[in-house]
C-alpha cells in the first residue's frame, strides 16, 4: 500500500542511520538489568534474548534527532522505555499464559508463574530507579502516565465480558491506552529538548503511530496463514478476542452469520472451521477494508503532525517509520 | 517482655493520637484508587476492604509529627505508602496462590490470577503517578529504592533452591529487602521537613523496627497453635520456608534431629506431626529464644535511633510502636 507516497521499509532499514546508537541502548538496558541483580543471570539473560525488535528505543532516537542534536540522555531513556516494555511484556505473557513469544519461551514457561510476576515487578521498578536517576520530573509525568494508562488497558480487555457489545469507541480506548500510550510516550521523550509544540506534535505522532500499529497487527491476524495448516490463525478470536475487523462486520451480517460468531465466543475451544467462517464472514461485510481504511488514515494523521518539525533527516526516517508499520508482517 | 521499659501496646492506642489524621489518609487512598478507574468498583471496594491494618501510614505520620509540625503531604504520602503495601499484597498472594488475608478472600481466589497481577500493577503505577504530582525527586528516589529492593527480597526468596542452606546473613538481607524496606521508607519519608540527620535516623528506626517486625512473625509461626487442631499451624514450615528459629537451631541439632527437618523439606505435604515434631527439635535447641532475643535486640537498636529526635509526644508514641511490634499477635 502507499498513503501519499510514505514507502514500505525494514525495521532493519529504519534503524540503519541509528545503528551505534541503539548498540548503546542495549549497553544500557543490560546495565539497568543485571548491575543490581546478579544472582538471577539466567533470568536476565533469557531477558535480554526476548527483549523487543526495539522498535520504541528506536522512535525515541529519531524524535531525539529529530528536535535537535543527538543527546546521549536519549540512550537512557531508550533503554528505560525499552525496560518498560519489557515488563509488559513479562505480566502479559503471565496473565495470558504464554508459552511462546517470537518463537522463545516465555518466563513463565521457562521459569514460574512467580518469577513473572516478580521479574516484571522488579523490570518496572528499576525504571523507576533509573527515570529518578535522570531526574526530570517532566519525563517521570510523561511515563508514569503512560505505565498507568497500560495499565488500565489490560483491565478493561480482561474485563469486557460480553465481546460482542463491544464497540468501535471501546476499542478505540483500549488500543490506545494497550499500545498507543507507550509508543506516544517514546515519541514524546524523545523530543525531550524540542520546544513544547513540537513536543506535542511528536506525541501525537506517536499515538496515532501506535494506535495504527495495533489496527494492522490485529488485521494480520485475520489475514496471516498458520503455517501448519495453511488456514487462518486467528488468535485473537481462538481466544475471544473481537478487533476491529469484526466490530465493524457484525452489524452488517445476517442472522446466520451473526450465529457462526456468537457460537464461537461461546465455545471454549473453536476449531479452524468455525474460525474460517468468521474470518470469511467478516471479509465480506468489508471488515479487513475498513480496519485498514482506518490505520491509513491514522498513519495520514501522523505524518501531518511532522510538519511541526524542522525538515531534517530525522525527521524523513520518522516518516518512514509510517511505512514500516503499515507494511510490516509481525 | 519488655526491652527497658516499653510497654506493650494495641494498634488501636497507638493510632488514638493520629486517628482523624488517618481518616484523611482513607480518603486519599480512596481517590487514588477510585478516580481514575470507576469501572472496576467492585475490585475496588474490595481492595479497600482488605487494605492493611495501617500500620505504614501510623509511622509515616507519627514520623512526620516527631520532626516539626504535621504536614498535610504527610497524609498524601502516607496514602501512597499504603498503595504500595497493597500493590505487594496482592501480588504475593498472586505468586503464592493464597486464597485468604485476614480471613478475606483474596483478588485471585475472589477474581482471578489476571486480575491479581494487572490490579497490582495498576495500583503501583497510580502510586507512581501521585509521587510525580506531589513532586519531590527526593521521596522518589526513596520510594522507588524500597519497591525495587521489595521485588529483589521475593525474588531471592523465590530462587532460594535449598532450603536448609540458607544462613542467617541470607535471612537478614531477605527480610531486609522484603519487609524493612518499606518500614525504614516510610519513616524516612514522614520525616520529609526534618534536618538530614534526623530523617537517617528515622530511616535506621523504621529498619530495625521493620526487621523485628519480620522476626516476630517468623517466630509466631512456631509459637501460634491452629485454632482447628490446637498443634502449631506451621504455616512457613508447610511451604519449606525456613526462617530465623530454624536456622540457629538446625547446626545445633542431632543426626535423627536434622532427618526430620530434611524428611519435611522433601515432603510436599508435610502432615501436623511432622511439623510439630520440627517445631518441638527447634524450640528444644534454642531457635526461638535466639530469634526472640535478636528481635529484642533490633528493637533496642531502633529505640536508640530515636535519641537523634527533639522530645516530643509524637516521639513517644513511635517508641510505644516498639512494644506494639514485639507484643503483637498477629
Amino acid at each position: 500500500m502507499t498513503v501519499q507516497g510514505i514507502s514500505p521499509v525494514s525495521l532493519d532499514e529504519l534503524q540503519e542511520p541509528v545503528r551505534a546508537r541503539l548498540a548503546r541502548v542495549d549497553a544500557e538496558m543490560r546495565r539497568m538489568i543485571e548491575d543490581d541483580f546478579p544472582l538471577i543471570t539466567d533470568v536476565n539473560r533469557h531477558l535480554l534474548r526476548m527483549r523487543g525488535k526495539m522498535l520504541r528505543p528506536t522512535l525515541v532516537l529519531l524524535a531525539d534527532e529529530a528536535a535537535g542534536e543527538p543527546s546521549p540522555q536519549a540512550e537512557t531513556l531508550a533503554a528505560v522505555i525499552e525496560l518498560i516494555h519489557l515488563a509488559t511484556l513479562v505480566h502479559d505473557d503471565s496473565v495470558d499464559h504464554s508459552t511462546l513469544r517470537r518463537g522463545m519461551p516465555t518466563i513463565n514457561a521457562l521459569f514460574s508463574h512467580q518469577v513473572s510476576v516478580i521479574m516484571g515487578d522488579f523490570l518496572y521498578s528499576r525504571a523507576v530507579v533509573e527515570l529518578v536517576r535522570f531526574g526530570s520530573l517532566d519525563i517521570l509525568e510523561v511515563l508514569a502516565r503512560v505505565t498507568n494508562e497500560m495499565t488500565i488497558g489490560e483491565m478493561r480487555q480482561l474485563l469486557a465480558h460480553d465481546p460482542l457489545a463491544f464497540t468501535e469507541d471501546q476499542y478505540d480506548l483500549l488500543i490506545r491506552a494497550k499500545t498507543a500510550s507507550l509508543l506516544s510516550g517514546a515519541c514524546e521523550v524523545g523530543g525531550l529538548n524540542a520546544p513544547a509544540p513540537q513536543r506535542a506534535a511528536l506525541a501525537r505522532f506517536g499515538e496515532r503511530l501506535g494506535m495504527a500499529f495495533q489496527i494492522i497487527d490485529d488485521l494480520l491476524d485475520y489475514t496471516a496463514l498458520s503455517e501448519d495448516t495453511g488456514k487462518p490463525s486467528g488468535l485473537d478470536l481462538r481466544e475471544h478476542k473481537v478487533t476491529l475487523p469484526l466490530i465493524h462486520a457484525l452489524p452488517r451480517m445476517s442472522q446466520e452469520e451473526r450465529k457462526l460468531v456468537s457460537d464461537l465466543m461461546a465455545d471454549p475451544e473453536p476449531d479452524d472451521a468455525s474460525i474460517a467462517a468468521v474470518v470469511a464472514a467478516t471479509g465480506r461485510h468489508g471488515g479487513l477494508d475498513y480496519a485498514r481504511e482506518r490505520a491509513y488514515k491514522l498513519i495520514a494523521e501522523a505524518d501531518d503532525e511532522l510538519q511541526a518539525l524542522p525538515q531534517s533527516p530525522a525527521r524523513e526516517w520518522l516518516r518512514a517509520s509510517l511505512g514500516y508499520i503499515v507494511e510490516r508482517r509481525r
